[in-house]
């Protein structure tokens, strides 16, 4: 882990307090809901309190340091001079409580969060490893389990279940189970709604393993489908593509997006792909880098990112199709083996 | 929901803009990770994206506002005046761009969770519910699963299946199963270690329904235990039973706490209850009123709090037995029915 702290340091201009329990955990590979991580030049203290204690002091090239329970208003008491801190994270109120203590407070922005914007071959490992799960259990979804009569919660739970079985550590995030309507609203949750024949059902599911993730979309018909809908899947997939295609390390956030935006709006489509084509994935499942007609990033070697271009026909149906690939000088290595192409369901 | 807006409105001396989703929940029932409320005197405005607008217009009392996905530095550009924010959740970057485009910010603490603390009808209603359902799953724990030869891992796998079983709509929390020497660190994973026969095994686990939790603690033995633990196990139950008796309104959580704590700290295990006695239970895991020894906090009819006294042995075992129970005028209700002497299970 010191070799990610080496790296951080070559960004400092005065020591940095990193109190994200995420950044915490790159840093050190310490995890606690309470802890904070003072980076200066010499040294590195790992404060966090009594029920972590133990844990910390079994890190690594950190001192640990036992604080109250008020991790931020022991730092005020016992620390002191100038220090960075991460202001895109730390709560207003604490960030004053820091300073009324007498500390000279640096706002910064977003200094872990771009060394780990990057990842290494371990990353990268754990991340394919939470893919072939992923893939295990969207073939076993797509061949045992029904789907007709049932509701997107029963499907949802068949998914929980599948990935435990598989070997995961947990779901990513909430299970999306969208059908038919449903599917049409991009962050809808699995519902009491009961899946018929004849529609598209968007699964946006992930899985876990060692606090790195998967996350994949594919949407499914339960039957035959008419002319629109399949028109409508093609028009994602080819614009999934073109995403993909456009992605290497040097093009930007913007670029992406247009590149898979574009696909859609030339179709009979146009305008119904309302959200960001990706998002970067890691310890958190939506972090740097971003894909969207609103980024300012440039992709690098070594980013992972979600490409997921959608289609949403208010009180109809959505798709969504997304790939988690990781960006490479030349264009993109994709760890994800499921279909893409239109699965039909029972 | 505009009951509880016109109550928050008697605390505000000037416009709230509210930005924890939790809070925007309880005031508006409106679910969003992207979303903002601004609750002035004669209006009150939802603020949300382009993923959340069609549900944000279907919320009653509020006019809906679609913002840029960047909410923060989109109300910058369009708010003016004078408003409070929450300081204690609002990240200090995003209260400086607020700053920046001209409003005069005033910092707010708590005033949402002091309304969410204290629990109308249909919450308490909400929650009992939650506790049904973790009383059938811990009584199938014990009489279904098989203990001894199996990680904690796949007991923890157990109770997510019967909790989606008994009709929980998810986990509270990751659940923790503390077999052992294991149990000993509080707020320890479930992890590979394989149970053997004659420990004790900490069983912290709560369930979701509707937005509301249940959170219970019990401590199963896998066969005889040693007279130590056997007595270690009374002290830990006697000091529930203590903090529980010293539960009313009008009593301070710090009080609370040490009713609890004195039975332990006079018996041999003195010293060992490394923790506070409780916390608020509602829309979040952990919220006000808190019990501990560093409580500022007094307790109040409706609020809704975990008793959950322990006792740790380092490298050796550990024991919790925890409630949650609801604060009335005269004592508590307490809505869990799951047995509290040694259980043993196989």
């Amino acid at each position: 882990m010191s070799d990610r702290i080496a790296r951080l340091r070559d960004f400092l201009e005065e020591p940095l307090l990193v109190t994200n329990p995420v950044n915490v955990r790159y840093l050190t590979g310490f995890e606690s809901s309470n802890a904070a991580l003072l980076v200066e030049p010499e040294r590195v203290r790992l404060f966090t309190d009594f029920r972590y204690i133990e844990a910390a002091q079994a890190v690594a090239g950190v001192e640990p340091v036992q604080t109250k329970r008020a991790l931020i208003g022991w730092l005020a008491e016992n620390l002191s001079g100038r220090i960075g801190f991460e202001a895109e994270v730390l709560p207003y109120a604490l960030a004053e409580s820091l300073r009324s203590g007498g500390l000279e407070l640096v706002p910064r922005s977003g200094l872990v969060e771009r060394l780990r914007a990057v990842k290494d071959e371990a990353e990268l490992e754990a991340i394919r490893r939470c893919c072939a799960i992923a893939d295990r259990m969207f073939e076993r979804l797509a061949s045992e389990v029904r789907f007709v009569g049932r509701s997107e919660r029963e499907v949802s739970w068949e998914i929980t279940r599948l990935f435990h079985e598989e070997g995961a550590d947990g779901l990513a995030f909430e299970t999306i189970v969208g059908a038919g309507p449903t599917g049409a609203r991009p962050h809808a949750r699995a519902g009491d709604r009961v899946i018929e024949a004849g529609e598209l059902v968007v699964i946006d599911a992930g899985c876990t393993l060692g606090g790195y993730s998967s996350d994949y979309t594919r949407t499914f018909a339960t039957g035959e489908l008419d002319g629109e809908a399949r028109e409508a899947y093609e028009v994602v997939l080819a614009a999934q593509r073109a995403g993909l295609d456009a992605i290497r390390a040097g093009v930007s956030g913007l670029e992406a997006d247009a590149a898979a935006r574009r696909v859609v709006d030339e179709s009979p489509f146009a305008g119904s792909f309302g959200h960001g084509l990706g998002h970067g994935l890691g310890l958190d499942v939506h972090e740097a880098p971003r894909l969207s007609s609103e980024s300012t990033d440039t992709l690098e070697a070594g980013n992972v990112v979600t490409v997921e271009p959608g289609v949403y026909l208010a009180g109809r149906f959505g798709i969504r199709i997304e790939d988690d690939v990781f960006v490479t000088e030349e264009g993109v290595e994709n760890p994800v083996r499921f279909r893409k192409d239109l699965v039909v369901v029972s």
